[in-house]
């Protein structure tokens, strides 16, 4: 393998002084059209590499390359609002640190395709959002040393720092406000059970209904989408055609189950109580209103973000877990 | 400036052979957890970057970084869905060649935040996906040598590749539909004026009327999102209290446009006929339904792609700017 250049090769093939040289890689503006060629042409010609320098070191932080890594393909990273929220709210946090936004998709699928960018790419820390059970890429970030932040609990047996929300305290304060309501034939539209937050809304849920005696409660599993909702809610009124609530793992289920009772002739909420999860813009658009569970969205993306910029500079507070607490939010259908 | 280490000094270091320290970088899983670790705290340790060939090297394809750059914020990027359409688009032809999607988001005033990442940072090419003028970053992208290629036409006196729309053709069918239809007191809403797609697409349409002989068309600028539409449309109103024809650079600020004037007690397309630009979903869920000039969003991010790509093995194809076809599709708002 041949040796990498260094800076001061490159500014020396170009004809020009380290300075400058350095100038044109930061985009200064205050460089000539024909010497930002000049140098461009010697990186190119060298085959000239931004140095990484070896963790721990001094660099300044407005040299750092953050990824923020979806388990999802861009079809549904553009198409879930979650997405949209927390991307948002980390470019808000690494802009504000003079760290450009980058957004790599990664599906189980394609995760081999992303990993030697990330692992040996130069990339300094990742933002990691969706983890998932044997998704093969979480597996080789949490084996490679690199700073990573989970935004979400990371999957059982994966050791990985992480923020999370209290998604089984939220699935707590669903099944309470339906006891509470005199609900007593009560169904679940679960989101992937590989995905720790879903699994933790389910289990807050159904713990909380065994304490008041009420086991073998129905699930149905969606995937968080409208038309997954749609046939998970057709599925539980066929298994269960007396049921009178339904907690949604998301407010796209939930809208998608209310429509779907309406269609099967149900009131909601008179015959059949139901509460989402999110607190999405779309749980003021339904009608009726969806009662439903809030998480912190753009907290949770902004603190997930600043503890892994801390991880980067100061890997010691990486052993700080927090969680958000979420909250039932009572509109109209339940 | 340290010498970079080489991947078999990773290998000696984590006590493994050169083809196993690869196989941890490819994320392969036939190597063991403990294996796993002993290489990436050697590359920790050491350094390591991936090494990035010389441009015209033999690289293979899937060792390769594309990022695909928007020019605007994480925030627009998430809320006009012709950029979901574009990146979903892309994702499919690029992870088809075995390369991820990688996103990196720049407004004019974060661009000098991702210069370094992009310029020195191992990208071997670039998707540039809404360049305006005056635009830091597109200036030095076009002198930096990395093979780009533009999906819409550089801005004025910016040489860079690119992939274009017929926008000015788009404008030009919308006019002569106006003018066939018998409307005469016409308006323009249009896009941004330093990007070029929104320039070329009023010129082509005030072009069209001139040759009518209808020359000092008002325009009110937008930038393409629904609120802007309707400030537009309502500035238009009071300059033009008798106009017959509004055409808009974007469904979005024509479904705008069409509730304004609703509002306004215009009916439409009966009192004011309304024509839109993108073809985007919005254009069948109006009432009434949009008439408005379709462009092949996908078809146009997937050529951008396949041609950056071949730019990036053969320089010499890179001179080849295609520009695609738009089609009016005459629904009922005119």
């Amino acid at each position: 393998m041949p040796e990498v250049p260094t800076l001061a090769q490159v500014a020396a093939a170009a004809g020009v002084s380290p300075a400058t040289a350095s100038r044109v890689l930061t985009g200064s503006v205050r460089v000539s059209t024909s010497t930002r060629r000049q140098v461009h042409d010697a990186i190119s010609r060298l085959g000239y590499v931004r140095h990484r320098a070896p963790r721990g070191g001094s660099g300044r932080r407005c040299d750092q390359t953050v990824a923020v890594v979806v388990c999802e393909s861009a079809q549904r990273l553009f198409t879930e609002p979650f997405y949209a929220r927390m991307i948002t709210a980390a470019e808000e946090v690494l802009t504000g640190q003079g760290i450009p936004l980058t957004v790599m998709t990664a599906t189980s699928a394609t995760s081999t395709i992303a990993t030697p960018q990330l692992v040996a790419g130069g990339v300094d820390g990742v933002l990691l959002i969706g983890a998932r059970e044997r998704h093969p890429l979480v597996v080789t970030l949490a084996a490679s040393g690199i700073p990573v932040r989970s935004a979400g609990r990371a999957p059982d047996g994966i050791d990985l720092p992480y923020v999370d929300m209290d998604n089984a305290d939220g699935g707590r304060q669903a099944a309470e406000h339906l006891l509470l309501g005199g609900r007593r034939a009560i169904a679940a539209i679960a989101g992937p059970p590989g995905l720790p937050a879903a699994r933790d809304r389910l289990e807050g849920f159904t713990r909380t209904l065994a304490l008041a005696g009420m086991t073998g409660v129905p699930v149905a599993y969606g995937d968080f989408t409208h038309s997954s909702g749609v046939h998970a809610a057709q599925w539980l009124l066929r298994r269960m055609p007396h049921l009178d609530a339904i907690f949604a793992a998301s407010d796209a289920m939930a809208a998608a189950a209310v429509q779907t009772l309406r269609r099967a002739g149900r009131r909601v909420p008179d015959d059949v109580a139901v509460i989402g999860f999110d607190d999405a813009p779309i749980a003021r658009r339904t009608s009726p209103t969806l009662t439903t569970v809030r998480q912190p969205v753009e907290e949770f993306a902004a603190l997930a973000t600043r503890l892994l910029l801390m991880s980067m500079s100061s890997p010691e507070t990486a052993g700080n877990n927090p969680v958000l607490p979420t909250e039932l939010v009572v509109r109209e259908s339940a």
